[in-house]
């Protein structure tokens, strides 16, 4: 989580079984090299495709992993395991290879976002958490990539600290969305860690704590001479009224910036407003409007012709209310170098380390091609390698530059793509004939040997 | 979060605004006595009812508020406030009262959860996080008694931490769960800080990383004489028949206690598998199913009489998919002794202290009534005073004791309350006609002032 520097690594963080494993491999002497393969197995039906996000925390968390005495302690009082095997766990270390898709790439069903190969022992632990940040971070920049691209150009800023779920889902939340063309956030927490701007003004409470609405705004603009009014505590247009008035008191010191509609037909609401606003002459006073919003409110609002210059989104956002799962899945696909694959229903492993090609033409991504690593195929690869022998190869690219590859990988995808219908047809994606036939030499291999 | 024992609070964990509040609040010299009340709007279509979770984490968080050296330096440097302003944040404390329904109690839409009653910038500051965090349990929670319902006195262990929305929502996810009656979670970390059960055996990647399935669950047994083995990998009942086939080489030896199956059709798998099973002489051998389970998928196992004697629950519940956000608001009821209210569309208020009574008819919850803080009407009251000037009023109770009473306080509901479907009428709750005098009495202040 790094809430703050320098707090330690999370290895508890992990679900019992890893252990269990752990323990019994141990005991068989089983440490090989294995490979893990992080993908989604299939797009929510509300997804055209998804923004890979979260690869730093996972680095981070890699990089810092080992036991506390304390973790250690708890895991002796609860009998779980071999006393020798805990007395082994305190010197385990991640020392593997990572292969990841730069965050702020899209990716779809069944592409690996990540690749881990370590001996099994270091790269089955990491699973929980490895899952849990790609997973939260990847759901997230995926709801935020459609409500920027409902928003069409105009400021959207994010309010959902409040019903996000806890206090990392927030913060790293703040991170995704502005990766993916989100312009600030609220939480200060999120500003201080990561960098992203932060932004806002005032409550209703401070409106309802005043004698009367004229006396917060008044207040409030002295302090604070560019702030944005939120106008919607007991009346919307006579709050715009007020701005008006305050606007006449205060002759050339008035600076505000702009007023905040948070209820009722913000679409009207905003057209009242803003014919209120020019005829007093105050053009320069835009509109901004929060309250239960979603892509498509804000796309209907925009059709609509509703002159909002900014849009606040909360809750429909932050716990990517129509998709808050993805259907992730973090395999083993190679064991002592050779491929490896289950056969439960519905649930297709592609064995091996692996490569994406995305093929372009004329600025436009127009299909993938999911192949075996060490295959050489036209297009450009999309897993790269990002930490050697538990070690990051390099520093953190700025948020600022993950923020412009997301727009830059966007904006090769088809139109349709990045509509807010399903789009039909959905995104190309091949699997090589070389890692077909792989999997289909596995395959064999599975039913001859289990 | 408290993920170690004093790391300390999360005061930048706020919303810009709220400092922005404060500021203005300090340079009108207003700091008069604040109520805000914490309530969910409406309950979401699939709730009945909503489990109050998450006050612990809340009182922490209240009795260790403060601002770092590093929070003001960020706040210096985003220059958004004012050096004195700041200045001032480095002494400020929580020195309020807090009312609040204990964790585990059934509450409904408009019901108080919780009130704090503070000098203004005390009571606002602690906004964001305060919502966040009794949002986030409440969420999980109420979903985790629907899921415990459905599985009708069977063993349900949460598996989710892999795809809940980050680090501190799986920890507290797994506390919330096994306060509305879940029997172990997967997640060490969540069993170490809050003594709730562990649980957890094999993954896939085991069984796919031996030669054979035969070899893995020989050698997994060896370790884990009473483990659950894992029998979906390849083919489910042929997994079955291996672990019959165990059973035979260990004799008297043999322990496992159980298989799971995590694919295909859950309900005729478990039906042959305990045929196979029962045929072999191991009735004693019991049935764990998981994957993509949710609480409807889980009572229609049951209907259909599925033997299956515990559920792994991931996804779905730890998502809460069908509902992951509340409409949950915390709002100024009342300042310097004066009910407050806002008059936006759709989101009505009641002012002051309130008390929630629970009338309760042979051993059955029959309806609510909200009332003033001050009025004596039949029923149970669900308030209690839990901190006063900032301090603890006791110590957090035991979470088995929270779960006992999560337990007695939902045995209290009709069943039609706790079944799947939207019960028809919902719960009654009433507003008492003194708490709806005051809200009208206010209204009309708050027109006339405005």
């Amino acid at each position: 989580m790094r809430v703050r520097p320098g707090e330690g690594a999370f290895a508890l963080f992990t679900d019992q079984y890893e252990l269990s494993m752990l323990q019994s491999y141990r005991a068989e002497g089983m440490d090989g090299l294995a490979v893990f393969s992080l993908f989604v197995r299939r797009l929510p039906p509300t997804r055209n495709y998804l923004l890979a996000c979260g690869l730093e925390t996972v680095l981070d968390y890699l990089e810092e992993l080992r036991f506390t005495v304390e973790d250690l302690a708890y895991l002796r009082r609860i009998e779980q395991f071999s006393p020798d095997f805990l007395e082994a766990l305190a010197d385990f270390r991640f020392a593997g290879d990572v292969f990841a898709v730069p965050e702020g790439t899209p990716v779809f069903a069944n592409e690996p976002i990540l690749e881990v190969e370590a001996p099994i022992s270091q790269a089955q632990l990491v699973e929980t958490f490895v899952m849990n940040q790609v997973h939260l971070a990847t759901v997230l920049a995926s709801k935020a990539a459609r409500v920027v691209d409902a928003a069409d150009g105009r400021a959207v800023v994010d309010f959902g600290s409040r019903r996000m779920h806890g206090i990392d889902a927030a913060l790293k939340a703040a991170r995704a969305f502005f990766i993916a063309g989100l312009d600030a956030t609220s939480n200060l927490l999120a500003g201080s860690l990561y960098g992203v701007p932060v932004s806002g003004t005032m409550a209703h409470s401070y409106i309802q704590a005043h004698d009367s609405e004229m006396a917060a705004f008044r207040a409030f603009a002295r302090q604070f001479p560019e702030t944005i009014l939120l106008v919607d505590t007991y009346d919307t247009l006579d709050g715009v009224r007020r701005v008006i008035e305050l606007s006449r008191e205060l002759g050339e010191v008035f600076r505000v910036r702009g007023v905040r509609l948070d209820s009722g037909d913000l679409g009207g609401l905003a057209k009242a407003a803003r014919d209120l606003l020019d005829e007093a002459g105050l053009p320069r006073v835009k509109i901004f409007a929060s309250g239960g919003l979603d892509e498509t409110e804000i796309a209907r609002l925009i059709a609509e012709g509703a002159p909002i210059e900014g849009f606040g989104i909360g809750t429909a956002l932050g716990v990517s209310q129509d998709a808050p799962g993805l259907d992730i899945a973090y395999k083993l696909v190679a064991y002592e170098g050779r491929g490896r694959l289950k056969l439960s229903a519905g649930k297709p492993i592609l064995p091996g380390r692996k490569q994406v090609f995305r093929l372009e033409e004329d600025g436009r991504a127009i299909g993938d091609v999911i192949a075996r690593a060490e295959e050489s195929l036209p297009g450009r690869p999309l897993l790269q390698p990002v930490m050697r022998a538990g070690r990051r190869l390099r520093p953190a690219d700025p948020l600022a530059d993950m923020r412009g590859r997301a727009f830059a990988e966007r904006a090769l995808l088809a139109p349709e793509l990045r509509g807010l219908s399903p789009a039909d047809p959905v995104y190309p994606v091949a699997v090589s004939a070389c890692l077909s036939d792989y999997q289909e030499e596995v395959r064999r291999a599975v039913l001859n040997g289990a």
